[in-house]
């Protein structure tokens, strides 16, 4: 009897409580009555707060250097989730119990500050709160670290392994080959137009179509569901129960329909993760980076393409025939591949999005590094946007104050996104050369061999591996900006005629 | 600083977890996916675990020793609120973990079986499951006791106080009084006709008008909500957020309206229950007697007088013309009072219900007492069927299967709805002595008093008075069958014309 048992046990509670905390934040984003704010927050408190001691209490404390020193001798697989349920007790161990309350204390105070801060256009107004989480987050650094970088720290949490040495150099590159191709577009954007997008869509057809397209693609509703929300959200309890949420904007057809795939993508995931990972610490997606490819994949790679177009056209046809008599699979691949570059990160392109990303990073380094004052992020984020996207925010609510995640102490987060974006290419690349004829496979309206690749490659190990051993795994090469500048490069000259 | 605060900490955890679990089982009912069934089932084990720890392991246990000693000196709510605790915790205590989990275990198998049972219509299917939980029961019966007759402890696990010697009495002046009333309907049964009810009611507008008409009662849907589920129900989690299930059946109007009224009387009592009550073991229904009493009151008493209809019936009438046009609030009244002796007890009326219940009654007060032979069951039961409503079931389904309580473990737990009528005619007496005109009240469509009533005298005191002493202070008498026979004798001459 080794101490893997005492630990499948702390695992099994562990997660057992996350999933119903997670199922009362699902409840509270669909069906919970206003009114019932308070007792939530109330059940939520006192639920994680026994999550952490279930991690980290003196139970869990011991049965960990049990199994940090007699690990070597397990099977493979038990060595693994081992090592995840250790990361995850030492980084909890490192941060203590007031730092966390102060954190989360502080976190709802700025979400408040910072919508009344965008709602009056008035940085100032979130500026002390801001201060009070970079400060923490400053602290956060020294208690996690030592690292190379301070901001090292805050990448690993939502990335691990990730650093500022190891990133840098690809959004370099990133950014130069975005910045070319965003010059080369620039004189044909008359050429696209994607009126179609914004045409008069039924709400209720809407849902019904979208939902109807995820399921051919793989998502499984026998083990999970769609519901409404106002932001739309993946979330699982355990691998078979994963539930999607979207929201449908009547004049806008992206929303609901990209908006599904892509928490389709999430959701396809978490329903693909091997069934003995369920209820240990290494249930779940790999790394929000990991997460964010299977999400864009699904999305992007594959949603829009020409290809998927020629076979999804006559299905959403049926459903609006008038608003899209005068399409093709062509022109409508083309009106949901413009780039353009614009002042919003969540409305902008494949292509143009990447440099919003650059640009969080290169703040929320600084701030991390001591080399940027809070107060000065108006000005440095209107100058950044100049420099590397050619608009200016007319004001902060439209520039340094569109996202929520800084006001819930998310610093590190954002480069998560474009590694989603980076990732994905470098798996299509790997998927072409596994599966012969895969274009045509989507143009045939057929995913299963796609999803049963990324089942195979990705979805089944959870977090048994780092997301670098992933990725050097399925694709040979670690990180690059390459796969993905030739992917959108190959789209721009397609979509554009450049 | 005493050890109140520390118990307020115990119990704002218990209810919290508590409050977790109920909305896992919410969620289970209404919108999870089927294929999550395994992981919900593990979910609810690990947080009833720790309920369970919470509630009786060593800090709870000291903090309990330190209660029971200083509470003398606690002011009157803190000694209320450590009573129902103390109670809480001492029950939980006498029930060794091992019989608790066989309890569970033997729980979960039975449903499955009862439910081929009932499929098959064959008794033997069902037995020896039923066998092992009366053996539970009747070794809970040793554990909880000693007690004058054995079945107490299982009466007082839901109606707390109520014990054999004190119900028999009134069951026996219940039994003779219905049977009588019986008796003289039984040559007028051609002069009501119940047709209407059996019409085509389209789905979504009987839960539109439903849920409006709720609404007009008083269930607050800010702090509340209605959904669809199998079986109806209503739980809630603390008392701002409460949550009714109905279902719908197109060619029964009874199913969705008046099982939504009677769900929203549970969800008002919990609405009504004082704030500071909230998060402690005194928050909640006094018993499963008094909340039958509230969702009875309402159904029955107000939603099934002829005063209710002479409102209702033009609100109604506006989703139904065609259905309505030839009713008048006299003739509806009537149809949905129909008294006639059957073999369901679901689907039986007020009158012939309580009969069905003092079978069950009996039938496991000899279970527990050692007197009757699990297999002996369908026998007994068809003859007391015989001879007290005068009607024999065909077979076993309709018969002594045809509930689910005992496959779940409920024994004691049906005089709990034989209970909410006599109690809730007592408190209609009480009423109408408090309100004058509550009749012209209720036939305006104006229920703010009654509920107000209701919220002051009962609602409010949450766990904090036993159901004994709730029906002395607000009807100044103890429980008696007569206000009942008064109420029901009432009616069956205004609807029989007896």
């Amino acid at each position: 009897m080794n101490a893997f048992n005492d630990l499948q046990r702390v695992m099994n509670t562990a997660a057992d409580l996350g999933a119903a905390a997670s199922v009362l934040g699902w409840d509270q984003e669909t069906y919970m009555p206003d009114g019932a704010v308070q007792g939530r927050a109330d059940q939520m408190g006192t639920l994680s707060t026994i999550i952490h001691e279930t991690m980290t209490g003196a139970r869990a404390t011991e049965i960990a250097e049990r199994v940090r020193v007699e690990m070597g001798s397990y099977p493979e697989r038990e060595q693994r989730i081992s090592r995840v349920f250790l990361r995850d007790h030492d980084l909890s161990r490192k941060l203590p119990a007031e730092h966390v309350e102060d954190m989360a204390r502080t976190a709802a105070m700025a979400q408040d500050a910072w919508k009344r801060a965008r709602a009056a256009s008035d940085f100032t107004i979130f500026q002390p709160l801001l201060q009070h989480i970079v400060d923490l987050k400053r602290r956060e650094s020294e208690l996690l670290g030592p690292s190379e970088h301070p901001y090292d720290v805050h990448l690993d949490q939502f990335e691990p392994g990730l650093t500022v040495a190891g990133l840098t150099p690809v959004f370099d590159e990133l950014r130069r080959g975005t910045v070319e191709l965003i010059k080369a577009i620039e004189p044909r954007q008359h050429a696209v137009s994607d009126d179609v997008l914004y045409r008069t869509y039924p709400a209720s057809h809407q849902q019904d179509v979208a939902t109807s397209i995820i399921s051919k693609l793989g998502f499984d509703l026998s083990i999970g569901r769609v519901d409404l929300s106002a932001h739309p959200f993946c979330t699982n309890f355990g691998n078979r129960d994963v539930r999607l949420t979207t929201r449908i904007r009547p004049n806008d057809l992206r929303s609901c329909l990209f908006g599904l795939i892509h928490e389709a993508g999430h959701g396809m995931y978490e329903q693909g993760i091997a069934d003995d990972l369920n209820r240990t610490s290494a249930g779940g997606g790999a790394s929000m980076g990991i997460h964010e490819s299977q999400s864009l994949f699904w999305e992007n790679v594959v949603a829009r393409s020409e290809e998927f177009w020629s076979w999804a056209l006559p299905i959403l046809r049926e459903r609006f025939p008038e608003q899209l008599a005068d399409q093709t699979a062509r022109s409508f691949y083309c009106a949901i591949n413009t780039m353009r570059p614009s002042l919003n990160r969540v409305e902008s392109d494949e292509l143009t999005y990447n440099l919003h990303i650059i640009l969080r990073f290169e703040i929320e380094r600084d701030l991390i590094a001591g080399k940027l004052s809070v107060s000065d992020i108006p000005e440095v984020w209107n100058e950044k946007m100049r420099s590397s996207l050619g608009v200016v925010p007319p004001n902060d609510a439209e520039g340094c104050l569109q996202d929520v995640h800084w006001s819930f102490g998310g610093i590190g987060y954002f480069p998560s996104y474009t590694l989603g974006k980076l990732y994905a290419a470098m798996e299509w690349n790997a998927m072409q050369e596994a599966i012969s004829g895969v274009r045509e496979q989507i143009a045939n309206g057929r995913f299963d061999e796609i999803l049963s690749w990324l089942r195979t490659n990705i979805h089944s190990y959870g977090r048994t591996e780092l997301p670098d051993e992933i990725i050097r795994r399925v694709t040979g090469r670690p990180l690059t900006a390459k796969d993905f500048l030739d992917y959108v490069g190959a789209k721009a000259r397609d979509v554009y005629g450049i």
